[in-house]
C-alpha cells in the first residue's frame, strides 16, 4: 500500500538542517518500506549524508537548490523571495502531483504562506489552523487553533472541529473521535457569542461527528474529548501557559529533589522513572497544516532525527487516509447548517 | 495602626462553614492584634466555636442570622433571596461603614452580585474582575481577569491594569509593580484589536504605572512582570489549563516514582522535598473583588483555617492601604488618555 507514496522533504529547515533531516528520512524509510522521498536542499551538504546511508541511496532523490528560507524571516518577506528555495520546491512537488505530502522543519509562518499560495485553502479560513497534540492522562488530545487565526467567528470554530476530527481519526486511528469547544464553563449560556453559536451549530448541525459540548481548560489534560476547538488567541495562550507550567513544575521539582543530600539520593534512585516521565511530557514534534488542498506537515524546529521521522510518518498516514474526502463531506453540511438558521452569515464556506 | 480596623466575616460560606471560619478568625486575630471582627452566621453553630477560643471572645462579636446563600445557587437567584443572609449582612457592614472590609468563602457569583448591588462599582466594569495569584519562579504574579468579564474591550483591559497594579503593591509590598498585557506574541502588531489598543493606551497613556508591554502564556510562570492583564475568557482558560497541567504533571510524576521498587525507595527518601514542592504549587487562597467602593475578599471554598486567616490578612492589608485612592487617580487619567485619541470611545469611564 506504500508503493505509490512519494514524500517531498525540505532538507534545509530546522535548527540543524541536513545533518538531522537526512538521518530522519533514513529512519522513516526503514519504518515505511516502499515510500520514496524527494529531498530538496543543497547537494553539497546532502550528498555526504546520503553517501553514509545506503537506505537513502535506494529510496531518496536529491533535488538541488542553492537557496533556503531563513528561520527568522517574517512570513511576508520570506514569501516574496521564496521561489526556488528548498521549502518552496518541497511544496511545489505536492502541487504538481509528483509527491503526495511535504514535510519541513523550517519557518512556520513561511511554510504556511508558501503552502497557502501554492496549494490554496480548501476551506474558508484565512490560514491553516495550528494543531497541537496535547499529552493527556489517557493519550493525546488534538487542540486547534493554537495560534494561526487570532479572530475566529462561530463558523471558523465549526470548521476547526471538522478538520481536527478528520485529522485525529487519520493519525490516531480512532474511528469516532469526540469533539468539544473550549469555554469557561459547561452550560449552554457560558462564554462569548462565538463559542455559544459554534456550540449551537455543532449540536444541531447534521455533521458526521461526535460533538460532546463545552470543555474547560483543565479538561485539556484530563483528555475528556479527543479534539478541542478554540480560536487561535485562546489556544496559543493555553498552549504556552501549559508549556510554562510544565517547565516550572519540573524545575521546582528538580530544585526540591536536589535540596538535601537525602532527597538527592532519592532522586538518583528514581532517575529512570524521572526520565520516562520527562519523555512523556515532550510535545508531539509534528503539526499538520490543515485545510489545504494537499498534505503539508511542519516538524518542530529543534526536531531530532527521531522527531523528523515521526513527522514523516504523520505525513504518510495523512496522505494514505481518507481525511480530505471526510472533511469535504462535513464542510458541505456546514453550509446547510448555517444556511438554515442565519442566512446572511453564509459567505462562501465550502 | 490596627486599632480602628473592623473586619466583617461571613461565617457560613465555604465547604466547612463555622468549623473552619471560626478557627481561621482566631488565627488571624493573633496575627493582627487590635483588629475587631463582626462574625455573621448561625449563633447555635458559632457560639460553641467561640466558647472554645478565648481570643474570639475578646475581639469578635457574633451577629446572628438564620439564613445563608447556598454554594450551588445561581448568582441571580441567590441575589433575589439574599437579604438577611450571612453573606449579605457581612457586605452590608462595609456599606454602612461599620466594617472596613468583608471576607467570605461562599458562592463567588453571589458574593460578586451582592457586593456590586450594595457597594456599587467604582469603575466602569460590568463586574469585579477575578484575581488570581499565580505562583512563579520568583514569587507571585497577579493575573486578572480570570473569569468574571468574558468580553473585554481595550478600556476594560486598561482598567484591570490599574486595579491589579494597585492591588499588587498593597498586598505584596512592591513599590512599583510591573504590568503586562497577555498576548500571542511580543510585537506591537500581534493579537486582536482589543489587546493592541490596550497596549497603545497603556504605552502612551500617562498612568502612574510601570507598563512593560505584551506577555505570552509562558511568561505567567516565568514571572516576567508582576501584574498580567487579560479578558475573563482567556484568563479563565489559562488558569484552568495551568491547574490541569500542574495536577497532571504531579500525577504522572507520582506514577513514575512508584512504578518500580527502586524508584519507590527514591520517592520515600525524597518525601520531604516533594512535600515542600506540593505546598509551593498550592494556589493563593484569597481573591479580592476589585473595583468596588469597599474591600471584599473571597476566600477559597475549600479553604483551611490557615487559608481563611490568610484571606483576612489580605482584607486587612487592603483596608489599611492607599489602594483605592491610587486607583481613582489613575482612572481619571484613563478618561484623558482615551479622550485624546478616540473621542467617541469615552463612555463614562471614571
Amino acid at each position: 500500500m506504500n508503493e505509490s507514496l512519494v514524500i517531498s522533504v525540505d532538507a534545509m529547515g530546522g535548527d540543524h538542517g541536513p545533518s538531522v533531516v537526512a538521518p530522519g528520512i533514513a529512519l522513516a524509510a526503514k519504518q515505511l518500506p516502499g515510500v520514496r522521498f524527494l529531498v530538496h536542499g543543497d547537494e553539497r551538504l546532502l550528498a555526504p549524508e546520503f553517501a553514509k546511508r545506503a537506505v537513502l541511496q535506494a529510496c531518496a532523490e536529491i533535488r538541488h537548490t542553492d537557496t533556503m528560507v531563513a528561520s527568522d524571516e517574517k512570513p511576508a518577506q520570506a514569501l516574496r523571495r521564496s521561489k526556488g528555495t528548498s521549502m518552496w520546491n518541497a511544496v511545489e512537488c505536492v502541487k504538481s502531483g509528483e509527491a503526495c505530502a511535504a514535510v519541513s522543519a523550517g519557518n512556520t509562518g513561511a511554510l504556511m504562506a508558501i503552502s497557502k499560495l501554492q496549494l490554496r485553502m480548501s476551506v474558508d479560513i484565512e490560514r491553516p489552523p495550528l494543531v497541537a497534540s496535547w499529552p493527556t492522562a489517557c493519550g493525546v488530545t488534538t487542540v486547534l487553533d493554537v495560534g494561526a487565526n487570532v479572530d475566529c467567528d462561530a463558523e471558523r470554530l465549526v470548521e476547526f472541529a471538522i478538520l481536527g476530527e478528520a485529522f485525529h481519526r487519520a493519525v490516531h486511528g480512532i474511528a469516532r473521535p469526540t469533539v468539544g469547544v473550549l469555554n469557561v464553563g459547561s452550560e449552554d449560556m457560558k462564554g462569548h457569542e462565538e463559542v455559544r453559536e459554534a456550540h449551537r451549530i455543532l449540536r444541531e448541525g447534521r455533521f458526521d461527528l461526535d460533538y460532546r459540548g463545552f470543555v474547560e481548560g483543565d479538561g485539556l489534560t484530563k483528555g475528556v474529548v479527543d479534539v478541542v476547538v478554540t480560536d487561535g488567541f485562546t489556544g496559543n495562550v493555553a498552549l504556552k501557559t501549559a508549556e510554562g507550567v510544565a517547565k516550572f513544575v519540573t524545575a521546582e521539582l528538580r530544585a526540591a529533589l536536589t535540596s538535601t543530600l537525602i532527597s538527592k539520593m532519592g532522586a538518583l534512585l528514581a532517575q529512570n522513572a524521572l526520565r520516562a516521565f520527562r519523555d512523556k511530557m515532550n510535545p508531539d514534534p509534528a503539526a499538520p497544516l490543515l485545510g489545504l488542498n494537499g498534505v503539508v506537515v511542519k516538524s518542530h524546529g529543534g526536531a531530532s532525527d527521531k522527531d523528523f521521522a515521526a513527522a514523516i510518518r504523520v505525513a504518510a498516514t495523512l496522505a494514505r487516509s481518507d481525511y480530505a474526502a471526510e472533511i469535504e463531506r462535513n464542510m458541505k453540511k456546514l453550509v446547510v447548517a448555517v444556511g438554515d438558521v442565519a442566512p446572511p452569515a453564509v459567505d462562501g464556506a465550502a
